[in-house]
């Protein structure tokens, strides 16, 4: 059944979620200061046992300098530099098996699919260490670090993402002016954000995107992992301003009106994990070229391999514009 | 927590279930039966989008001449036959998207994914359809047409499956030699009767089979789909012992004693689906080289990708010999 | 708690399912095709160890001539042609055991029983095959042949329904006058459909109808048997329209329409399966006379003995006006 | 999946419930203290719109001389005594409505079916109070007045069923010498305890009977209502070995030891509600004529209408020897 | 998620529930009758192991004369009568463990701590009997004795709690002119009621209460304790209007109008138990000085222990003023 | 139902873990290194409202001279050292509220309870931070820094514990001769590992302990937060073997053997968190002077306050000893 309101709602419906001044300040402070760090890029060809992709395991410097791992796959006959996607994951999962995600290289891109810190044991593997600790938080990742934006996990992540978009674009076999970000569920809500700190890519797609209008998505749904910010706030029951003070500075919401480039999003009706209605929040922010795929009758699998197809498709023809 | 006995007991436990007199007459019979249709085989290429690997649109006659559908995916750089892996799909799911299963044509195989009549509308899009009615059933496919062993649904499938190999291996780019069968649950129970009624096949990789023991599946799990079984025998109370009658011309454990060609197969200690003995039950009636891969904290997911990439080394070394 | 609209609302609510221009087309050949076929009626006694009731077995052929089983259960001391009353059966279920069923016919009707397709293995027994295949399908009947009218499984059903009013009606023992349709759930969706398509039936009595208002049923609840329909669709993503419009046929608001019998219905407001609003849906389109008994407080099960209890008296007032 | 030992255990294993000294002593005291009270016995006739079977209200003096009420069901054409089978309910149920149940007379047997006091308002209707309160209690029956032998609810249920008996073979329609006892679930627990109290009724059949083997029933199953008593338990954590003393009085196990009369049992191995070895338990200790049906793939439904046919089969038998 | 109405309709939401014309006269003819009955109050020392509290074990006459237990908790240092908190407990449990309840003590009150009839097997120790009988009720307490307002089963429980306010007076280390009245859940309801027909007591503190707008809470939740009233109506499908009529006189919605003493609730707007709502439905007929804490993301625990500070400082100050 | 052995083979039954050799030095190692920092305790009372008990907001420097807090909790009316019960909190839960945890300072105990580090967001309020991150992990503390003994979450836990007692014993309140450790769940594995590593603690007392005999705990139960092992190892499949030795450092079983304070545990046979194999696993390994209480009927609450209300006998006993 419908898990949040029906379509023509979905598409009046507006996010009372409200952008702080300092935004731009302080994710601008918190680039700077990473950056301050060196990328420390180090590509290593890994044996995969494949013979039309080669797959890269790829280290770089993230949030504090921190090492962050990814996968690097590349068409085997590639010549010259390739459009790329950098694709971020879903919640609980990392970067996976270097056999995994053959698609966007299959489809002739280099694929850059960054891990997420301190995740990947739920789903897929994960390879990344999240070094820094938290106050008080419910199991999980959404209230990791959320006593201050400063040691709010999401800006750690965040700012990986931005570091793996450079690292993407300082490789010889990447057209850094090629550059996509794409990404379903948290890897969505990853892909926004870097869209937004990165303003130039070259295409944003977030299928069924998590991370998106926070204080409506903390109301509407049991589901995890947005119930671990409800049952935060029901044992730390004074802090509930202080905590929506905080996320907004990480909801899509507020990146959606930072976004320039071409954007295609997805978001399914039934979906009882990120709320359509949470992830047209973001959209309608999106003041640029953008596209909403909406799937009636999906839970939070949106389009699936439907939603790649048609990325691919959109990726494609932003691609060729920019060629 | 263990769903079933624990790993010194599944390596002592033998099934119970018999092997009926006329077995190997009965499919013979039927395989004749069908192989009085011509193949059919009609193969078209698909633009998927992918620079690396063809993908081809297949149709060929299967049981009773009902025409059956799959993907052929070839490396695009290939040039003279190939060895082959014929996948069968899991329950509820069909040959999926042309974009899908992109691993073993990314490792040089031919991938030759059959449809499965009938399904295809639980988790990936299927486009065969199962011509034959049933009496009374329940809802699903593992008591459809269970009246009799002539009418049993599973009866089409498998001789879907061993026209599948036949197709495959009347394809140029496939060397008939080394096409080896393939699939995890429901497929790695086709796959493994198909190796018994194709003894030549070059391998068989069964991924936590399905349709194995039947017997005691019935009565050791109430997760679907066994429990179609159950349900169905809780209302044709007096039809138990036909049943099961009926089931031994199609129980893994009475193919595993026909199988000659090397096997690796992967059981899951946690997994309430297809519980490790039943597993077990079929894999010590194989009789030639055999290899079984045992997950302790997995449930019906199984080793994933590690279960594929140990059976592309096992595949791989396989075929080597063959060469 | 109410699982649909308050009842006020209910009152108002109409529903949007519109009416195909061919489809009194579409029925009237379907009927004549199946009608080239004779009925084949076979009524055999049957030693159910009762005193009060004789049972007989019955066949006849329904849809494409295919054989269908049915009870007929008369007071034993009956002399001369009864009213009778011909009921379908719910989801899932068959025409059951001989023993079962006893209320009508000791209340003085002439009980003929129909036995459902296919169906019969989930909580009564069931007698009859659906011999007809299907293309992919989700596990259950809703989507059995989902890809065009002609293919339905319901087709098939609706005129085995139309094929028992015309074997009762055969019957010595019955007084064709006085015919009535009547079940639950399932077998209430089919009773309107028979009374759509046999306008001449004596009463038509539908209790927690399904079949009603299938679009809507599709988005406003999870409960089986109506999310066999989202789950196809979850899947089958590029054809909601193509089904929807197959669905026009078969839909209980479209059949409403054409009804001119004598109609009860009961609708319950804690109803998960077949919600409230979808049996007002096919209920509002009645265009003569009309009774609508609501249950506040019950799920499915709706009045259960109370509704039968209403209906008996329903049915004996308007059967007396025929007499 | 089964939910207790394998069926070769059951046949093996025994209960560990012991016979209390002076359980006949208490129960002649029980049932003489209410014997003192006038039976009372009120039959009036409903007009239940059935035309083969007559029902009457009925009303009687139970445990204390408290009006316990029940439905008589005779077949309309009776003349003369009949053979009578008293029928306890189950469970949350009450004596229903006039309209259920119409079998045992349509089988010919004048249908004395007696409501549980307090209960009749949770699946079909009751009419009777349970006069008397209770210590601290769990919700439901199984625990209240559980304080002591004297004050336990089951102590009132078992000497209204005896009254039961006594009111039925008080009556002209029925042949006392042939009334049979007869139930399922909690219905089989008191048919159990009746036969032992009335020790010449014609036959006792029970359906996968509750109220068996206690101590037990507690640890091997979390389902209501033997839940009941757990629940207690864990509050009541001091009142372990009274409870279970108490209980003595009542268990199935020792009721069994003291039945004569010719008996039916059946057990369901997939039975969450009255696991099969509780019933087992009981039917180890019959000492007469006895059988047991074992239905492999059912849970609390047992064999439904199979053990219904079988019932009147063996009823039919029984009552043939005495006739 | 939020289980009923977001805060601004709670606020605007009025219950629909009516007030009886004899309401009064119910409840002194109540009282009066009770009030025949000798309090006959004993307190004796509890050794409980404790240095800083000293307690009591109290027993009291409450309805109909019938014995109730209660805790009496007294800072062992003080001298000279003390304020007092009468304190009613929630559904299923009873007063519970002399150890346990500590804080009400320790902050310098006289804590009175009465048992509840018939339960106290849920989740804390009772050992108060309920000696009176009910007519048929589903398990539990809601619907025993619903047949009308004199056997109704919170007759009994509010004319105790009226009792224990009395009770608690006459005791030399109890200020008369500060006793306060307190509870969660149904020790809120019982609270509240008490408060009513108390109308002289310090304070009224209702922590998420029960029993209000029932109407309302039978059909906006499916959790317990609240759906032993739908399943009970869902069978008793003729009694909706009697029941309703009953409970007029116990509803929340009606004591409210009455009470005159400051009072202090809270309401969670994830509660499925006793949905805010409801609550609201008997704050907003309060007449008097009265608060509301409203708990957004926190289910039925409320504002937990926080609720029990807030209520502290409400207490005090209320006190505070009547020194 | 029970949910591990029955209570005879629990007592037979002998946990596996095996003690590294260098057991003692990995934690000689790492108290030394946080021994190096100093204590920095400060105590700061609170105005909680109380009249018989003082509280404190206790801050210490834990595991790498990190803040930890604490509540301590003393008799109002103390004077002169008293007894001490310091105590570890159940798993999600922190120090809680100033008002909770009121029986042990008011059995006449100084009451000192531990916070712990990262926790206090699932049910009771926390206050410190756990600063150190982690590698790949589960939501939740069970796996946080499984890659090596030396980043292992509890290994900060269990060193905080160890400065806790240091701590307490170092306030002149309090008579360092007599301070016992006392934990549930969590606590109780909190309170085993410190009477092992502070062996001259005057007692132990673990209710129904956590984190003992893990590889078994991981197999034999799918409840949190033991799940959370065997989320890990399901995605970690080549971790098993490195994740199982890291723990046996962190296993009650082992710091069992090291224990020489009297010690009283419990254990509860319905319990599906902790299951009670698990607990025995490490009660059998206690070599000195050991209760343990076994609850029947009991899940994981275990003896609740029975349990408390024993231990304090233990404790008071224990303690007079020692004065």
């Amino acid at each position: 059944m419908f898990t949040d309101l029906p379509e023509p709602q979905l598409r009046e419906y507006r996010s009372a979620v409200t952008d702080p001044e300092d935004f731009d300040a302080f994710w601008d402070a918190t680039l700077a200061a990473t950056r301050a760090f060196d990328l420390g890029l180090v590509v290593e060809p890994v044996d995969a046992g494949l013979s039309t992709i080669d797959v890269f395991d790829v280290t770089f410097n993230g949030y504090g300098g921190q090492p962050v791992k990814a996968w690097l796959r590349v068409p085997a006959s590639a010549t010259g530099p390739l459009p790329a996607i950098v694709q971020f994951v879903g919640y609980g999962g990392g970067r996976g098996h270097a056999l995994e995600d053959l698609l966007w290289a299959s489809a002739g891109y280099a694929h850059f699919q960054m891990d997420t810190r301190g995740q990947g044991s739920g789903w897929t593997l994960g390879a990344t260490a999240d070094p820094e600790g938290s106050g008080p938080q419910s199991p999980g990742f959404l209230t990791r670090g959320i006593d201050s934006r400063e040691t709010y996990y999401y800006r750690r992540v965040f700012t990986d993402a931005v570091r793996a978009i450079e690292a993407a674009r300082s490789l010889d076999s990447i057209d850094a002016s090629r550059v996509s970000v794409l990404g379903g569920s948290q890897g969505g809500g990853i892909a926004l954000a870097a869209a937004a700190l990165v303003p130039d890519v070259a295409a944003l797609v977030a299928f069924v995107p998590f991370l998106c209008d926070l204080p409506r998505a903390a109301v509407v749904t049991d589901n995890e992992p947005y119930k671990e910010l409800g049952r935060y706030l029901a044992v730390h029951r004074d802090s509930t301003a202080r905590v929506f003070d905080v996320l907004r500075y990480f909801d899509g919401v507020n990146f959606a009106r930072r976004v320039t480039a071409p954007a295609w999003f997805s978001a399914a009706l039934m979906d009882p994990t990120c709320p359509p209605s949470t992830v047209f929040g973001a959209f309608h922010n999106l003041t640029g070229e953008k596209h909403i795929e909406v799937w009636p009758f999906n839970a939070h699998e949106g389009g699936g391999t439907f939603d790649q197809a048609l990325a691919l498709e959109f990726i494609g023809e932003v691609v060729a514009r920019t060629r």
